[in-house]
């Protein structure tokens, strides 16, 4: 028995679940989780599927090809064995790096960390074991910015990266970069957005005085911190809290947002819609 | 257009999606909303599906009743439009049977309280407008225990009664009514279940020195305090609280998670599974 | 024995706690709870002090005068029996109304409401029974609304207004009557502050995405949504929730953060610093 | 200058605030943080007081002396320079292990961490850098385990351990071990408290169907689960958890939970009340 998730999305219409169901049925599929979304102000449908099957999947795949071509269906098939190649990116501040590789230890996260990339030095971070990991130390200024995006392209071109996660980069990706990733690059910033873009935001967050403070993980767009979100989540904080209490506090909000946000993007629940994000939940 | 909800329940085997959509699809439904669940452990299906029609369900009542002797299956179709009939009963604190009559009369929950049953009399509650519904004064002792509980029978039967809340109805049913009302009674219980069953919960809590209290909606059974749960939840507190800060802190937390589990059953979004519950989300 | 409750702000130095516990202890006074707090930044110190008595304040009361005079402090004595008298305004939705003359009838928020101010005429609310509080019809248009505020001045002036709860009145003070208000007007803006200012908050959340709502409790300043935050909380959403949905969900929030505010503001727990506030925990 | 935490508790009496702050301003000490608590069940008094100091805590340390001598106190000072020497021990699951050490790492926990034993061996966890701590395997059957408890105290005595957290240890210590550390050994145990203790809680509240799940850090006593509680926190699940879910999602809340026990036990913000805690906020 092999499993695996479907999703799609397409134009809503009646029938579409049937249709689904039932080319699942004809190649012998099992449904163990179906979930899906009409999203009434934009008449566009969205859908999650994870079946067992006898064999392979090549008849459903087969099956999907049709079915998309006459709904104009963006959809996508995956093994849940599948594990996707990932490049991880770090700057100074490695808990959520650390958190990520600890989770996929465990089995938690089921990816395959092929690189991490950092601006600073290894010696500069306190994680001590990478794992089977590269370590790349790309230092970036102004003047060489363009240059240490392209070895970053090029890594991701030499390695097969399917997936980059920013776990606290604090550099931003140009457009172009940014463009070429949508879809397939997380970001975990911290604050509750839209409160507090930018830099600094556990300092604004304190200098406003907002009794609860939050990170936030997104795909990176070209518009700095207004990719669609995939995960939040906050903390009551205090009149007592200074800048460096809300950055320790903010750390485990942040690596567990950014976890929580991978592993439904490694699970396929995570479907962009337009600025937003449909995500199935678990 | 007319909006249904249908739920249902059977043991698992492939193609139920299919045949419950398939049918829907048969006769001119549009599915709006879909969720499924497998219970690995036991082996059992369970769904609901919210879907739109030209015209009456019959067709899809007739096709459910064939599909459900072929499958075994429970299942229930209603519009959304239903009303439940429902008798509200309280004791002294009236905190929740404010909250729902105040949800009630601005829409929020679509039900119909029908009547208010109290073993206090309507000048003990703070409540000052209780709306259409009738108010019935049961009094009830050691003694008068049998009786009190007929006439409550009696006004169930006599109302069409379809739902009973226990808003902090401070009486214990006896076994002979908890299991006629299996299903269809939905009581408060004020701590985090199973914790603290019984009476004076938050003075146990205090005692006990715990840092976080709760509340706890769950199905009437014979087994006190133990029936399925159908919504729970939780606040922080400290050392500092007294017993009556809790109950005070307490009060919130009821009120919000009676309204929720209430809103779930309205919706048909709560199936039981043997001692526990499905709920599917909103 | 009578119980009083001190707060107090002044620059920080070496001795204020001593100074403030040995006046109370001359005085005769026991002290129930003290919290305090210095601002790191600013070098400013807050206190809070509930004690009790065997007779009158006064001699504290005159201890005080001279500490204040001294230190250039800031302060206020109150008996814990104090009531204040309070001005609820409202517009068309009346769920934080209805909640805070609940919380007030059953003893759980002590103040006393003398006057409820509406823009929308009595038959528009939903709530049926206001207690002994005089309801005003104060309507309001672009061209009346110097009028309007000065009607709202005289109730204040004529009743002794000493609070004014703005529990969802939706009209934007003037900068005038805004600044005559300062510290002593709470509104309730339902958006997590510094996020969605201004109108349609819930609409603006939904077309953002965002996977968290929230509300803000906060004096009123000219600033609009910029007054120091004194609660806020938020709730879980998720791409299937409308707007409609939002505000359904929104208004238990509102009507708990405001409430928490307001029982805050009522036990002298919050103390204004700068653009933000000290929150003594309860 | 050196900054100091003092912490005490005593039966309750007025002028126990002006004492104590008088002797900390007649040394020449500047309060930064104070807080109390008055036990009105028990008339116990309990505080913390973070203060600065010029020179050495000499004087404050003779003056506390005589103070306790005449009220009864129990009192401790520190420097907040100390590192309590710790010992950590875990069986398989190393999740809050890890974590621990690299907050320690990190700077966020302020302790020393002098060794490390499990009843494992230490290629049966997945943590891989244990940095300066030794590890001690000590494994245990029913037969061995007085003589295992034996070389773990004679490695509290050569070690000068102050602090032993059991990090997911799960093995139940002996009355007399769990007596010898009262009120310096935390224990994490996955269930929200009182709800499923002893063995495999996540499994018991998946058999009951709750909605939520909790972990509770306490000080260890000999009563089973039963010593006084520290920190809890919680997470909401659904129906569609399995236990293995429950597992992995318990691991987030576990290791925060003990993280922020063991921060507030590092603090001195945690002092005993019979079966209870007073947990001085942070």
């Amino acid at each position: 028995m092999s499993t695996h998730v479907l999703r799609l999305s397409c134009v809503d219409r009646p029938g579409l679940v049937r249709s689904v169901s039932g080319l699942l049925f004809d190649c012998g599929g099992n449904i163990l989780d179906a979930q899906q979304f009409d999203d009434c102000q934009t008449g566009r449908f969205f859908m999650r599927v994870v079946f067992e099957l006898g064999g392979e999947a090549g008849a459903v795949a087969a099956g999907m090809e049709q079915l998309a071509a006459t709904h104009g269906m963006d959809w996508l098939l995956r093994s849940t064995e599948h594990r996707q190649r990932t490049l991880l990116m770090v700057s100074r501040f490695d808990h959520c790096l650390v958190d990520l590789l600890y989770r996929h230890r465990i089995g938690e996260l089921a990816f395959e960390p092929v690189a991490i990339v950092s601006n600073h030095p290894r010696e500069a971070l306190a994680i001590t074991n990478i794992g089977a990991s590269e370590f790349h130390h790309f230092p970036v200024s102004a003047a060489t910015k363009a240059d240490q995006e392209r070895r970053i392209e090029e890594l991701i071109e030499e390695k097969g990266v399917e997936l980059v996660i920013l776990a606290r980069y604090m550099q931003i990706l140009s457009d172009r970069l940014a463009s070429r990733l949508a879809g397939r690059c997380i970001n975990i910033h911290h604050s509750f957005l839209p409160g507090f873009k930018g830099a600094r935001p556990y300092h604004q967050a304190h200098a406003r005085g907002v009794k609860i403070i939050g990170a936030t993980a997104h795909y990176v767009t070209p518009s700095l911190d207004e990719g669609p979100i995939i995960a939040q989540d906050v903390e009551h904080i205090s009149h007592a809290d200074t800048p460096d209490d809300l950055v320790r506090k903010g750390r485990d909000i942040e690596r567990r947002v950014l976890a929580r946000a991978v592993r439904n993007h490694l699970e396929e629940r995570v479907l962009i819609n337009g600025a937003k994000t449909v995500v199935f939940r678990d």
